[in-house]
């Protein structure tokens, strides 16, 4: 959800802040929690609901020449990677539709996420204009434990883990700009790591999707959980290793980023990239140079 | 939700049919309700989730000069009419959010509307794309009586009830388009009509917003319920009753149309306009005159 540099590609993030700011003077849910994190939680019967909303823009999100399968694919992946970090089980998703010219392949690629992802559709909007096209989705899940892990619950001396590398969409993405050999599935199809999120949320103080870039949300992390987290550059999978920064910085790969408890050791295969500590100067901490503004550390493309 | 003619201004019935039936397609969820009904409607916790959502795009649904207030207000309002139509009490929204020039007025009008209906914001997205602005809400409330009424539900001898008068959105439309005297409030800042919703819900066999116009809507119930219903044209409560085949058609009021059994007197102002009867050779019939066709029916200035 309210990601301001993902969404904002061409708005600055003081501009985005700004925006924040003052829907935080809104009436806010307590489900909310604040407008920081990846997905509203709410109370509702007896169980805990999440629910999560993306928007995707032609010319911002996706090239005019993107494969409409895949637009679709990743309209739901995004929001169901929301949902993941949150440990909610996907149940349903609702569409927000602007008839295209042909909408035949979006259908298909509509239908392969579901499947893949065993979701079904609970409802939508079909709204119709000329020009560039918007599309939304909501996403609606069972937390599958409470308390829902939030970004603001990491604490010092927690390790910080990473589920997935990093960089690849950043290939994926030139390959197909470039018409070059090259993997693009990780940024055409990229994939929400639903099973490791559910097997995570009960071990995590803090859980949420890496969706801009590494260092940005690691950035946000410690910002929501008052810590500095300190990274370590060189235990960081990323998908070049000569273009590190690159990979740290660039967005859309969904991985996953949690604080464990420091004697604890994820259940699924993740990387040991850094650890929580005390707040110090700076939120981030990259190889023991603080990092203090956030300006440059994600997607912005 | 899924109003094929509302929101697809510009784009004919027969595609949006052809549209919602590859959506059909997808693996639904038995909450989407065939994707025939003004919003899902989910069985989560011991309890029923009612959910909605509805996008607005610039130059489709509001023209580029309209007040950003009046937008927020709208978006927001016409959500709220989807969850009323089910007997559903709002919890909160999630907004979907294309920034601006400047939002001020987008945000205090978002806070207006809000208060009106003490509902709480639970989150949301901010994008960012220069030209045509898109819009997004999704609305999620707790029914209050179940089973919750679907569009589908009305019976052969219901009476057919509409709370609200059709036509004044027109007028307001007209007046704000020509820079007339004339009240604009049915169109800029239509109501939801929550209170008659709850107050309906345990008595309707079927219920759903006017959002498209009266004719097309009760086209839809008729349809949905597998009936045909008979509107007496002058027992409609319509703004101008010199235009009133146009604001049978028009759409954007708001009103709710339901259809209760034959004994029932509604606990809340509302009049009766006709009745349901047995499926005949037409959905709908208007003075005794069948309609056969939903082209022509609804929004679609």
């Amino acid at each position: 959800m309210l990601r301001p540099s993902a969404s904002g590609r061409g708005t600055s993030i003081v501009k985005e802040r700004a925006i924040i700011e003052a829907l935080r003077h809104l009436p806010l849910h307590p489900g909310a929690r604040g407008l920081e994190d990846d997905a509203a939680v709410l109370e509702f019967g007896g169980e805990t609901l999440v629910i999560t909303h993306d928007m995707l823009l032609e010319g911002t999100h996706y090239r005019p020449d993107a494969d409409p399968a895949d637009i679709a694919w990743k309209l739901v992946a995004t929001n169901l990677s929301d949902l993941a970090a949150k440990g909610a089980e996907p149940i349903g998703v609702i569409l927000g539709h602007q008839i295209g010219e042909d909408d035949t392949a979006f259908f298909e690629g509509l239908a392969d996420v579901l499947q893949h992802y065993n979701v079904s559709l609970l409802g939508g909007d079909t709204v119709s204009r000329e020009g560039l096209r918007a599309h939304g989705l909501t996403a609606i899940g069972r937390a599958t434990h409470v308390p829902v892990p939030a970004r603001s619950g990491a604490l010092p001396g927690d390790g910080l883990w990473l589920v997935g590398e990093v960089g690849a969409a950043m290939l994926g993405f030139e390959a197909l700009r470039d018409a070059t050999e090259g993997d693009t599935a990780a940024y055409c199809r990229p994939m929400a790591r639903v099973a490791e999120g559910l097997a995570l949320a009960p071990l995590a103080h803090a859980m949420m999707d890496v969706s801009d870039g590494l260092l940005l949300d690691a950035f946000r992390m410690a910002e929501a959980s008052k810590c500095s987290l300190a990274i370590n550059s060189a235990a960081v999978p990323v998908a070049d290793p000569a273009r590190l920064m690159e990979c740290l910085t660039w967005g859309d790969d969904y991985a996953l980023l949690a604080a464990l408890p420091a004697e604890c050791e994820p259940p699924v295969q993740a990387a040991l990239i850094g650890r929580v500590e005390p707040l110090g100067f700076a939120p981030l901490f990259l190889d023991g140079e603080p990092i203090a503004n956030p300006q440059g550390l994600g997607y912005s493309h």
